[in-house]
């Protein structure tokens, strides 16, 4: 049970869904921060996206958020699951791109604390190809799950453990996007 | 020098104020956010959420965002900044509401780990009258600020010295509030 009655059977709105319900005025921005950073045209794909969002939320054990964009993530990238669980378990050794992986280290800098970014992991990015807009929105996207995964904790929400119900969001948001009613 | 090229003046555009003028996109959902939660109508002044948004930044040592929110807390509190200097130096001394005090509390929880709430830190903030909106705005307010801390920190962006600023910008935001172009 969360900390706050959400007004909602939890396990039919789990995770950020619950909350999302009780305060639309905030989910509103929440939604299309996400949809911005996830989903709009980008040179990094909505995959890669999303796998920063799992990488971000795994290291914080936030365990609705990882699951969730783990889906996301497995849906829209080469290689489905298999890649994602590479990445969480180990991003430097995961079959993705060397700029990927640089941005993936920057993430995890910025999770830890923004000042641990240093002008050497940025160089690190720069070397493979990474461009400011995709540097920024690497740091924004690690910040911003800073902030998902510890609303979703901070309120104590349920997380399913049947995976297959996160498959099915994944159906959702790769349809729809996060503007629309979760 | 910021990480990237943000494009602007540095000592013109500050901290959050240079990301946001480098990407509009990302700029309006984080500024929408802003507005809703330290904002909008609500049964919490702008004052005591202002000061919640700067007990976090201080604790997370984010000198642009912990001198800016300490400056519109400041602007919109009884007490002015001598408050806001002993809520961040104590805030379990400080001159404020036992109820601010124990919504603090759950700041400080999520800001470390949303999984730091705890029952009792809720049961706290109920014993003197927190409501279920002011306790999920605690909450998100925290969280958000574990955002914008590492966005802003992230990017390696300036932070001014000369508290004057902060105070000149607090005048427009009390003025104008979030949502006008920075």
């Amino acid at each position: 049970m969360a900390h706050i009655d959400l007004g909602v059977d939890e396990t039919e709105f789990p995770g950020i869904t619950g909350p999302m319900r009780f305060r639309p005025e905030t989910a509103k921005p929440l939604n299309e921060l996400a949809d911005v950073l996830l989903r709009a045209p980008h040179s990094l794909t909505r995959g890669e996206r999303e796998l920063i969002a799992a990488h971000v939320s795994g290291l914080n054990e936030c365990e609705f958020c990882c699951a969730s964009h783990s889906a996301f993530a497995a849906a829209q990238l080469d290689g489905g699951m298999s890649v994602v669980d590479r990445v969480l378990a180990d991003p430097d050794a995961a079959p993705i791109s060397a700029k990927l992986r640089a941005l993936l280290r920057i993430a995890s800098a910025v999770r830890d604390d923004g000042r641990k970014v240093t002008p050497e992991l940025i160089a690190g990015a720069r070397a493979e190809g990474a461009t400011d807009v995709e540097i920024h929105d690497t740091v924004l996207i690690a910040a911003a799950f800073s902030m998902y995964n510890r609303y979703v904790d901070g309120l104590g929400t349920f997380a399913p453990a049947d995976r297959q119900r996160y498959a099915e969001s994944a159906k959702l948001i790769v349809e729809f996007g996060y503007a629309m009613p979760q």
